[in-house]
């Protein structure tokens, strides 16, 4: 009668569901989204600014539609997920503007039972529309859940092959065609433009924010994502961390924000390669971010904009100065993030 | 010169008090309720959905439009009450959409002074206007106020007979014509429409949810309530319970949001029959709910939706898959909300 | 590659810096607004009410544009500062409108090293406009800036003229033409119109609102404000106070809020003369404040409107009744805030 979500044997490959809860976004959705990270883009923060670029009027922040689809998968998908292991392939693919509405479908593309016999593995490709059936974003995601009946007989494995990145000639379809011109750097808080980053170059972002639990609960709520873990201190007070657990896609979004300060310019994010979440983060904590800049690529038939592959690590109650990173899979200490895409900046 | 709000000897029956601040509620307001309590309502959260099914576009949450008039109240009744004793045949009449300016008025319908003569019982019929005029809600409810000089003498007791339910043929005035075909049960989170509940049953809805000051300050602030015991601490650590205590229309609203697990076509509140708050709760408190279908009814002239009478009990910090409750006017531990109301739901 | 913001010999006399990030404005930072502070103010809450006074619509609350201008100049003018010393000569010029563009410059007034040799005074006027380049807002404010290097030899100093207080002459050019018919008390919550206050006049505005960390840094962020203070726990814990601070913009406003009470009609902040923070205000806190009226003014060629000065005081875990203030320059235990100020009523 209530919804229990699905457990590992609901799914089958192929199987495609449409998520409930449609959602019209609006401008109180990007005052909030403001209120929640303080995001300083100047695209995403004025109407004149969109304008004066070739844009409408000021598109809503990326992450915001990407956290709005990933809610509206959780309660078909991950309910009853024990570990949310990654994510590959996002692309964003088309501007979202307040008085959008967004729908989403997951497609089955993966299971494989764990060793263990207790959960498996289901890989989802999950897809965001607008009001019109477009597509405006895409991304693959992979969960551990839970198996209803240890018993149940282990499916066929199938393992999906990941892309290891989304290559260049795949960015930038969400962006309208600049008109430079306009790109004002006193403006945009900086004249540093795509052409004057370089391969390998370190930055750290400086700024450290401190999260609190009435921050991350109404993040996660706006986003209409049911995840219990985020939400309900009576129950995780007897859990495996003793406390409420910040939802994966507020790191980011914090990430990002803290990101301005050295990435002013870096206006979109044209695709998730791959994130990671190294380790929970609770309120308290104070989150912190550097990036490197591990790739830089034009755009096909594309003069105005330009991408660049960041790998922005997060960090918790640990400044960035130094760079914390990984010595192969071994994270350092304070380590809560590793996220791997692509940004766009103006040429 | 300061507004010290009513005290008991201030009200006459008859009286008719307009109440100040006007309010135009806005996709702001209603992004901001998201983000307070999540609710996945489809019809409240999309305007595609709204518009698929007859509405010109996304009604605001009509626990929304009930705390802002009754925020409007306070300033005029309740700044003096001692506590808040119930409410009565409350009646959503009118659909709210985003760009409505909402007035409010009362009639106090009654008065009696309590045996102890330094207080009285004021009761107050409630009404909600858009900016036609139209009602868009209206309610009873009564409140123990203080006198503000215990010498003054009583006032004819006049006891309104207060109305034990909304009856059916009273619901549904809020709701338009619904073209059902446009009703998706993928889009609304469920299949189970009005025919498929049955009287007696029992639902728990599941999730937990915690409290935070900041968030219960900022609903209430929302509504422009400005009860003192919401925000006070400084105060309120010389009260009666050391602490601020949560508004009891965000309780409301949090059981409502919760209830969606079990209830997702329970797309409107038509009518609330009364309402109790058992316990206050305090920040900190995770909130858990479950309902009863207690009565079930078609409405006059509508095939395409009908009513449903439940009784949803919260709780703080016990799950309610055991179904607590009373036992006659002792309620189980834990309890602070009894709420008894009629939900509409599609057929 | 980061902004590492302006030290005291980054800046020249006759300086003009425009400010990055844009701002459109929407019903959306209005509800946030509302939800941070609970203004009650009629005209800013109600497009009904605002249209009877002969405004097309509902104007966005004025220290939520003060707000948004100031945080413009922060990344520029006081990245690096020790202290915020003081501001003058506010003047709000022009109501704003949801949908408005805010951008903002400063100019370089006055430049003086202080004696240690380590910092100096940077004072600046900065001015907010809207997307037609009217000037909406325009302030003076000083500000204590460290030296990059405390070697650097000192600059000419220049210290501006300070104008004690706005005259009234130069009052009331964001207000439009008051249509008084449509000022109805019952809405606006008070029958005292201009006329009805004395100078000396005192009103302790009664209510006290507890801070919490959420709240603060929510608004901060609403107004882009980057100043790390605000929002580091982690640096802060080894800061001057242990903690963060909360940002003094978000005392104004939450005095202003609370002002309601007693001052229902003082419908827009029309000038500030000077405020001073007397000491800062940590989460957890309570504020109360009181207000005197200092002076009050008809103004040139307006018999819709009359201008009040006042000077609101507010105080943290201190009630206000028996209006705390300072002898000379000894305040007293509690104080937090001196403002003084002209608010506009209707006549």
């Amino acid at each position: 009668m209530t919804q229990p979500g699905r457990f590992f044997e609901d799914f089958t490959v192929g199987q495609m569901i449409r998520h409930g809860t449609p959602r019209t976004v609006t401008t109180g959705d990007q005052a909030l989204y403001l209120a929640l990270y303080g995001s300083r883009f100047a695209l995403q923060s004025s109407d004149l600014f969109a304008h004066a670029i070739g844009y409408p009027r000021a598109p809503l922040d990326d992450l915001l539609v990407f956290n709005v689809v990933f809610g509206k998968t959780v309660p078909d998908i991950s309910l009853n997920a024990v570990a949310n292991l990654g994510y590959a392939g996002a692309r964003f693919l088309r501007a979202v503007f307040p008085g959008d509405t967004i729908t989403a479908e997951s497609e089955v593309i993966g299971l494989k039972e764990t060793t263990s016999g207790q959960t498996g593995i289901v890989y989802v490709r999950s897809t965001g529309f607008n009001q019109d059936g477009e597509t405006v974003l895409e991304f693959i995601r992979w969960v551990m859940v839970k198996k209803h009946d240890e018993a149940s007989p282990a499916p066929e494995p199938v393992v999906p092959e990941l892309p290891p990145e989304v290559t260049p000639d795949q960015l930038g379809r969400a962006v309208l065609p600049l008109y430079l011109h306009g790109w004002e750097g006193s403006l945009s808080g900086s004249r540093r433009r795509w052409q004057h980053y370089e391969v390998a170059e370190r930055i750290d972002h400086v700024d450290g924010v401190t999260v609190e639990e009435a921050e991350h609960m109404m993040a996660t709520r706006l986003y209409q994502n049911p995840a219990r873990v985020h939400f309900n201190q009576h129950a995780e007070s007897q859990g495996r961390f003793g406390r409420r657990i910040v939802y994966g896609g507020h790191v980011i979004s914090l990430a990002r924000a803290i990101s301005f300060n050295g990435l002013a310019n870096a206006f979109h994010i044209s695709a998730i390669n791959a994130g990671r979440h190294v380790a929970p983060l609770f309120a308290g904590g104070t989150v912190y971010a550097w990036s490197k800049v591990v790739d830089s690529a034009e755009l096909t038939s594309r003069a105005d904009i330009g991408a660049l592959r960041l790998v922005t690590t997060a960090t918790v109650d640990r400044p960035c100065d130094d760079f914390p990173g990984r010595d192969s899979d071994e994270f350092d200490e304070g380590v809560i993030l590793e996220l791997d895409y692509w940004v766009l900046l103006p040429r």
